[in-house]
């Protein structure tokens, strides 16, 4: 991923909500990035305590009660918020921070329709905020399989966005960012002229979801022990609250003859196949469907090498804020 | 649910799982209950810290790291601990913790089948094990919405559990135990003649899929802040890595003109209706589908009366164990 940005005009912007993991975002700098993506407040306080200093929380911080902790991280480092509304707008108003202008692209959560623009645009500067420019993520691109048809829908939402940018420099506004997602779109997003910044995060661990129509590899398993065997059912002791099944249920190794069936609290229930041979007491490995909200369960991930530990890294972004 | 079991021979052996929490666990001891289940070895060592003395986890321990905890652990309180194989009670032998036999009594999920009960109690004594009951989870009965129906399945279940208790002391095994679960089933399974303990835990916070049919109330609710409206759409700041939608998604309280369309990390996009006119910076309440997996996401809880925070609760019991 970030042999893809070396080369090209647009720069990566690596999404630490992915991974919340320090560790990570240390190799992703040295790795080459022009800053950091964060999907909350307290994500990018941790990042500037970690010492990078350009941030983008892609996402509007409009809880009243936050708004001093905003303006404290804007004295720290150079930080950027999204906007779509003038409430939003108002909320941070007086922080000191830099906005970009969520646009809706396609995708049914943030982002104000491409004809609001100018009018949150106004009221940003009306507010005394410094607008740096736009952003649009084309989530509804990244669930389709097809690898031609989510490019298509990407070009189309990158052209929606870069419109926006065009309109907004037509009116005055100094629009340097052009900032759109993301792992399963980095090549389209990243390569369409007038995109400046890609937030992409997936990428550093993967999971099985994004996997079946990307180039980077799975990285992230969960370690679990067998529990029970009877009959053509086995058990393992890792559910819900080692993963998550927003994006359909784990998957075993593919040299594994068992299927998941289900995942109860703290059980994933197997049905097994001819060769399925492990005894209670063994170790068997699970491959999450969706690696944000996993990590997001755990304190710490164990990095190894050749099945070796080399480090243990503290999740330190888990949790609200 | 404590004054249903005040006045039964059967017990109440609260599912520490579900809440996590110390300060509820306190509050359950005080209103009356035999002693406490957990899922894992983790959460049975918090709640020894906590000074309760009667621990049930209600599952395999299989993990062969884990042995010295559980020996050190039953060296501190009463600690039965389920079995369900031969290999299960090798794994287990010497740490001196009593076992019951885990029966599977419908549900796909750990448990030796009727017939292997023997066995399994044979293997137990063998290693020297003291064994001192059986259990069975009817958690296939706690997913059959119509009450009857449901009734139904769990006096099954139930029938199963006690036909395995009567064979074994039959064998001369004495079989003190006679432990079953659940919220949805406390009242069936609890007014069973030979059902000396029910494991039930979602009751003290309750759920929007557990609340549909069921006697208790929900008090478990999500504080969210509105980011964005923008035509028929809303987004709220709280996702996936807020609450689960494992058991769907969450439920916005009956006065607000909106549905939930779908969550992805940290927003729920809503689709409003006519007389939704709640704006970016307002708060909103979301009521969480699953409580398990939801509390096992936050560090605390505030418990709360008419509006106002009285106490704020460690979910201590979080993270794996």
């Amino acid at each position: 991923m970030h042999s893809f940005f070396a080369s090209r005009p647009c720069s990566l912007r690596p999404h630490f909500k992915a991974h919340k993991t320090p560790a990570i975002a240390h190799r992703q700098a040295a790795a080459g990035c022009v800053g950091f993506t964060t999907a909350t407040l307290g994500e990018a306080e941790l990042l500037a305590d970690e010492g990078f200093d350009d941030l983008l929380i892609a996402n509007e911080i409009c809880d009243p009660t936050k708004m001093q902790r905003l303006a404290d991280l804007a004295g720290r480092v150079a930080l950027t918020v999204a906007v779509d509304s003038s409430e939003a707008v108002d909320l941070i108003k007086g922080t000191g921070v830099r906005v970009v202008v969520d646009i809706n692209v396609g995708m049914p959560r943030c982002g104000v329709a491409p004809e609001g623009a100018l009018g949150v645009a106004r009221a940003a500067a009306d507010a005394g905020l410094e607008l740096v420019g736009v952003m649009g993520y084309e989530g509804h691109a990244t669930v389709i399989e097809d690898i031609a048809e989510r490019a298509k829908v990407a070009r189309a939402s990158m052209a929606i966005l870069i419109g926006v940018a065009d309109e907004l420099r037509a009116q005055g506004f100094a629009i340097d960012i052009v900032s759109g997602g993301s792992t399963l779109t980095y090549d389209v997003t990243g390569g369409t002229e007038g995109v400046t910044e890609v937030q992409a995060g997936s990428y550093a661990l993967m999971d099985t979801e994004f996997a079946k129509s990307s180039p980077f590899e799975e990285a992230l398993q969960c370690l679990t022990t067998v529990l029970s065997t009877q009959g053509r059912l086995a058990v393992l002791d890792a559910g819900l609250k080692t993963m998550t099944i927003d994006h359909g249920n784990p998957k075993l190794p593919e040299d594994v003859s068992a299927d998941v069936l289900y995942l109860a609290d703290e059980h994933t229930s197997l049905v097994v196949r001819e060769g399925f041979d492990a005894k209670p007491g063994e170790r068997m490995w699970l491959r999450p469907s969706h690696v944000d909200p996993t990590v997001n369960l755990h304190d710490r991930l164990y990095a190894f090498r050749d099945e070796r530990v080399e480090e243990v890294w503290p999740v330190s972004g888990r949790g609200y804020g």
